[in-house]
């Protein structure tokens, strides 16, 4: 998996840098994570082509999250965009999107799927045989869920001398990384535990933002190897973060040291703030594998 | 009358730059002209202090002009503005601006009015004594309006000296160069001819988005000093300025030589296009007083 930092600010950008937003690659599929207003530049920014977006997911309906939508609709159609977009986000995204294409009559050169999110538990929103996505529920002042990648069924290590030399055809080398036993050309059955070795580790990322301080997520996101939680405020400004349903940076250390993840990247922090490191400090009186996210940051998980 | 271009490009932007959006200081007034996506961003980047803007007045229904309205809309109350903020805009933004606010339950710290346009005749949509706006109905795929504003009641220049030879007290300077009689403070009345000269001419600025080659439009912007017209496309693409209801640098050019305007500012620019130049020659053929837009490009009318 590979993620990249579109945006790291809250709601109001400041520093020529953009609101919440990210992009997952997770087994080749293109993941864009929340989508706010001018997202479009930030693309092409860092050139990343439009049309490999396979899914969008938005977190919550505050427009620091979802005002670039409408927009990126619209300019897949300018593009003439053929393969479908699917569109996870809650019913006041839907309803908000679906009534500025009718109201007006905007055309859609290809088709848009919009999956409605409601449910206060955690579900499991997409599957394949690479990779499942689960809402994680957050509490926030509206209704809000981050989102956990899970890889799965990473292939296993191919011995190629040692294939070569048990004279097995090589269209059966797949099925052998997939766990599967072969017939070599001398007719005898060859175990795939003999040929190929453990494969990657089946990585997982969990995004959680916006949301204050809630410790139920800690299962659901338990030893995933990066995190991002936001963290909006310091703790020097926690009445601030209660108020408005956010997270201070201690917040998102405990978070992450109570659910042994790996690694934690914090973002979504308030304007009102100039010196970033600060944060890092903070978490790193509790946790100490964090990263500041920043507009264009790449992280290989 | 000062005008900046905030953006200056077509539906897609490109080279960095933003799509149709200006504002516009008419006698101490801030009118923002048509509110692409990002367009918050480029009036951070100009230094433009949000709170200034009295009006917005959007062209069309087409996202490359209001996709940055309900941003802006939001940010305000983010920003806990006070003032009244007077919107004109054709029903369908009015409708899907009013649906955003509705779904979202967006609380607005200030009140938003928002004026519909529906006429296909020009009309007077703002007068005061200082200056009027009127629409200018355009011919696009949609229904469109570019603006016109006239300047009104420019003061007539004092000569001071002569006011207090004559014994005039201060409190009537104001009068006086507003075109009206005092008495001086021997009683004796003073005519305003006699202590002030003509003041700086009323200027006028037509703006003209989005549009096909209209020459009805040329009545009503006879003579002004400024004129902005979008030119999408070259003359050599006119076939596709055709089919998407746009202009050519050419057609442009013609109505700034029928209308007989004074200076002609061109933009728009189709993202195909890599040397505007081309444009400026196209123009220079027909009408020789021209410029390109281009972001931030300040224009003194």
């Amino acid at each position: 998996m590979k993620l990249k930092i579109l945006g790291s600010q809250g709601a109001l950008p400041k520093r020529g840098m953009y609101s919440t937003s990210q992009i997952l690659n997770i087994k080749n599929k293109y993941i864009l994570i929340d989508c706010p207003e001018g997202i479009q530049f930030q693309l092409k920014n860092f050139k990343i082509k439009f049309s490999k977006i396979d899914f969008i997911l938005i977190s919550h309906a505050h427009g620091d999250h979802y005002f670039g939508l409408i927009g990126l609709i619209s300019t897949y159609s300018l593009l003439r965009r053929k393969n479908k977009l699917k569109l996870f986000c809650p019913r006041v995204v839907s309803e908000i999107i679906n009534a500025q294409i009718k109201i007006s009559s905007m055309f859609l050169s290809y088709e848009l799927e919009i999956i409605e999110l409601n449910s206060e538990k955690s579900e499991t929103i997409y599957e394949s045989n690479d990779f499942s996505i689960f809402t994680i529920p957050l509490r926030h002042s509206i209704y809000s869920n981050g989102f956990l990648f899970q890889e799965k069924n990473n292939k296993r290590k191919l011995n190629l001398d040692l294939a070569q030399k048990l004279n097995i055809n090589k269209v059966y080398y797949n099925k052998l990384t997939q766990g599967e036993n072969v017939f070599n050309e001398n007719g005898e059955e060859i175990d795939y535990r003999e040929v190929t070795s453990k494969g990657l580790k089946n990585k997982s990322y969990a995004f959680c933002s916006d949301t204050r301080y809630f410790p139920n997520i800690i299962k659901k996101i338990s030893k995933v190897d990066l995190l991002y939680h936001e963290s909006t405020f310091l703790e020097k400004d926690k009445e601030k973060a209660k108020l408005t349903w956010h997270s201070t940076a201690k917040d998102a250390a405990k978070i992450a040291r109570d659910a042994k993840v790996d690694k934690l990247i914090i973002g979504h922090f308030s304007s009102r703030y100039e010196n970033l490191d600060l944060f890092v400090n903070e978490v790193k009186q509790i946790f100490q594998n964090v990263e500041l996210a920043f507009d264009g940051k790449d992280i290989d998980i």
